[in-house]
Order: C-alpha cells, then sequence, then structure tokens
C-alpha cells in the first residue's frame, strides 16, 4: 500500500499538559510518516519550550498544528473517531489492539479522514470523549505498570499504522543466496586445509567435518559468506606452505 | 507463555547524552515488564534530573541499573547479543524488523540472557560495537525521518517483545453474543413499533426494515445490545399508547 494515505490520519491530543510530550509526538508522527496534528484545549504547565526541542527535525508538524476548544470541532470532518483508553469500564469493554485495528482503520481512511484521539497526561480521556469516539485502542502494557507516556502511546499506534501500510521495504543483501555447488567445494577446500595443518587426521576427518558443517550451515548464507570463508582457508594454506620446511 | 521471560532480556544504553532518555528507557521497560537496565560509558549532558522524573513510577529500574565501563563487560553473560541501527553498511544489511525477531530472541532467552543494545542519541553504536552483535534490529520508520527517539526505540522493542510473549490478555466482554432468535425477536419488535409510530406504512414495512436490519446487523452484537434496543422499542410503543389519544 501507498503510505501517503497516512496524511487522511489525524493526532488529535485532548487537554495536554506537558509541552515536552507535544514536540516528541510531532517527532513520532514524522518517524511513521504522519503530518496532521490537532491541540483539543491544551492546558501546558511548563514553559512550553520542550515542544521545540523534542521536536527536533518534525517543527514543521509542531508550527501546523492547529488548536480546538473541543473535541467535536477537532473532529468534525473525520469520518471515523478513535479513541485510546488504559481504563477500563462499562462502555471501555470493547477495545481493541493497535496489531488488530490499524489494518482495519487504513481501509476506512481510503474514503475519509480518520482521527487518533488522545487524552490528558494524567485523567486520560472522559466519558463524554470516549462516547464520541466510534472505535477505541487499547495498548498492550504489562499488568505491573500500565500507565504508558502519552508520546510513547502515539508512537505505539503511529508505529503500528505504518506497518500495517507494508510499504516499509527493509534492506536485500546484495549478495546472492550461496548455491549448494559453492557451499560444498567450499567445504571441500576446507577439508583440506584442516588436514594440512593438522586439525584432523585422515580417519576422524569425516567426523570432524560434521561438527564443521554444522556451524557453517546456521552462519553461511550468501556468496560473500563463502567468499570469506573460502579465502580463509586458502590463505592458511598458502601460509602453511610458505612457513613449512618442504 | 509466562511473561517472567522478559526477566532475562537486558535493555543496554551506550554512551548516552540526555538523562531524560534514561528515564523515559525505565518507563518503557517497566510498561513492557523488562526490569534489567545496564548503562555503557554514560556521557550525560545535562543536569541529570530528568532521568527521575520521566522514569516516573518505574525508578526501581533507574534505582538497580548497573553501569559498565565498556559494552563487553556489559553483555558478557549474555548468550544472544542484539544491536540496534539505523545505519545501513556493510555489515548492518543482515538486520531484522521487531515483528521477525523477537518470538526468536524469546526462545533464544530461555536458555540465556539476551542483550538489547542500544546506541548513542546521535551516533548510535560504533562498527566495534556491531561487531559485538550476534543479531541486529532496524525499526520500520518512514524515509522523511529515520531517526528516531532513544527511548521510542527502546519502547518499540520492548512493546514488541511483550506481545510475542503472547501474555496480554485484551479485556472480554462481559455480555455473551446474541443469539440469531434473540436478534429476530428484536427485529419483530423494532417492525411493530415503526408502524406503530408511523415511520413506515405495511406496504413499505418489508423494504424499510432492510435498512434497519443493514444498521443493526452492523451494530448489535451481545445480549446487552440486543437489551438495550429492544428497551428502546418497548418504551417507545408505551410512551406512544400513553399519549395517543385512543
Amino acid at each position: 500500500m501507498d503510505d501517503s494515505i497516512l496524511h487522511n490520519f489525524r493526532v488529535v491530543l485532548v487537554g495536554t499538559l506537558y509541552s515536552g510530550n507535544i514536540g516528541s509526538t510531532c517527532r513520532a508522527m514524522a518517524n511513521m510518516g504522519l503530518r496532521d496534528l490537532a491541540l483539543v484545549a491544551p492546558h501546558i504547565c511548563d514553559d512550553g519550550t520542550d515542544a521545540e526541542r523534542l521536536a527536533v527535525h518534525a517543527t514543521d508538524i509542531l508550527q501546523n498544528k492547529r488548536v480546538f476548544d473541543t473535541l467535536e470541532d477537532a473532529v468534525a470532518d473525520c469520518s471515523c473517531v478513535v479513541g485510546t483508553t488504559a481504563r477500563m469500564g462499562l462502555y471501555r469493554a470493547h477495545v481493541q489492539e493497535p496489531k488488530v485495528i490499524m489494518p482495519e482503520l487504513l481501509k476506512l481512511a481510503a474514503n475519509g479522514k480518520v482521527a487518533l484521539v488522545f487524552g490528558r497526561e494524567d485523567k486520560g480521556l472522559s466519558n463524554d470523549e470516549i462516547l464520541q469516539c466510534n472505535r477505541l485502542i487499547r495498548i498492550p502494557v504489562h499488568p505491573d505498570y500500565k500507565s504508558i507516556n502519552l508520546s510513547q502511546a502515539v508512537l505505539i499506534c503511529c508505529y503500528e499504522l505504518y506497518c500495517a501500510t507494508g510499504s516499509y521495504e527493509p534492506p536485500v543483501e546484495k549478495s546472492l543466496p550461496a548455491t549448494a555447488e559453492k557451499k560444498h567445494r567450499m567445504m571441500q577446500i576446507w577439508r583440506e586445509m584442516l588436514l594440512r595443518v593438522g586439525f584432523m587426521k585422515e580417519d576422524k576427518a569425516d567426523h570432524m567435518m560434521q561438527g564443521i558443517q554444522r556451524i557453517f550451515s546456521r552462519g553461511v548464507q550468501s556468496d560473500d559468506d563463502v567468499a570469506i570463508l573460502m579465502g580463509v582457508a586458502r590463505q592458511t594454506e598458502w601460509y602453511h606452505g610458505q612457513h613449512t620446511k618442504q
């Protein structure tokens, strides 16, 4: 999936207390390809300087953020409003995990804006605010310490969303997988070398080579790997030839 | 899987510059069930107070952290050392994604300690340090802004590890799924009510009820849902009976 669909997602922070969390949220959003940030009635209790400091290279998201008086205003144009909650309660039992819900939200985002709504650092979203959400997310956390930092919660949701697009391309090994023929040739060269340097005698060679084979079969995957180990064996034989009295 | 296996994982921060990242790392570890923190030659450039402030209720992890001079010392007792890297390079191409590697690391942790190693905020891990790692992780990030905050990187790794244990139990709906019989009865009551209040006439009722059915079939899942909607229809009929001249 093309990751431009992520532009149809809005992160909405409600009643945020610490400017650092707003800055860290901007960076987390940029890391995962989201751009649209809305604040609802922020209630910053520090001097506000942490926002820009922690946004680092995502200050454009910070500068382009929009501020609303109410959650209703912030999500007015969204066709799906998704709340996040750590608390349990009568109307919070239908929560879903990020890994489960994000692929569904990506489909919905094809036809309209989707808001991901995060509550206050100390109290989360109120029941009134939860009622404005069509869907609810709960992030899996260990029962010993369930309270997750606001920007960390934003990150996990955005990360699962980005992963769900499938647009991340892991780096590929440039070296091709080694063929059986090459690996077999490598083992022959090692066998000759190990016999030459006296690591094993001919009558034990089959047995010893099984141990070497076990190690190499786990570790050797590519043409480059084969080339390195062949080089070791050949150089060792050469050195041996140079320094051994005939 | 029992999540006590997570105690066999150590988070190792190498050459950390900001105390806030150490504090946030402690909280992220506690959120995901990890306890063992090691610092290698920290190089804190602030007054250090952010560590405790951002650890919040995970100060025990901060207090029990161990400090080492070298990475070698910090991972000496670990049977698997896993580095994290954002950079590419000759010996970094075999990186794996957290979602892929964590289930494998959980298996390894059954027989020995596993270290998750995170580099400096500005430069990551050096090539020498990468050489000490058996495995490498790269976190999927958007190509527009690849540099992820240190404690955010720790969080994603610990989160995927915790998810991989499968020990998180999502909340269950206490109300049972509604049976077809109950849903059918509910639709009958709604049909009667909608005819009574004049929402539709008998000759259009089958058609209109298909629209209602479509909505309700998406939304009604549990016994509680059926009970609520039956209540709405019955109350409406009752009210209608009370206020309509016979």
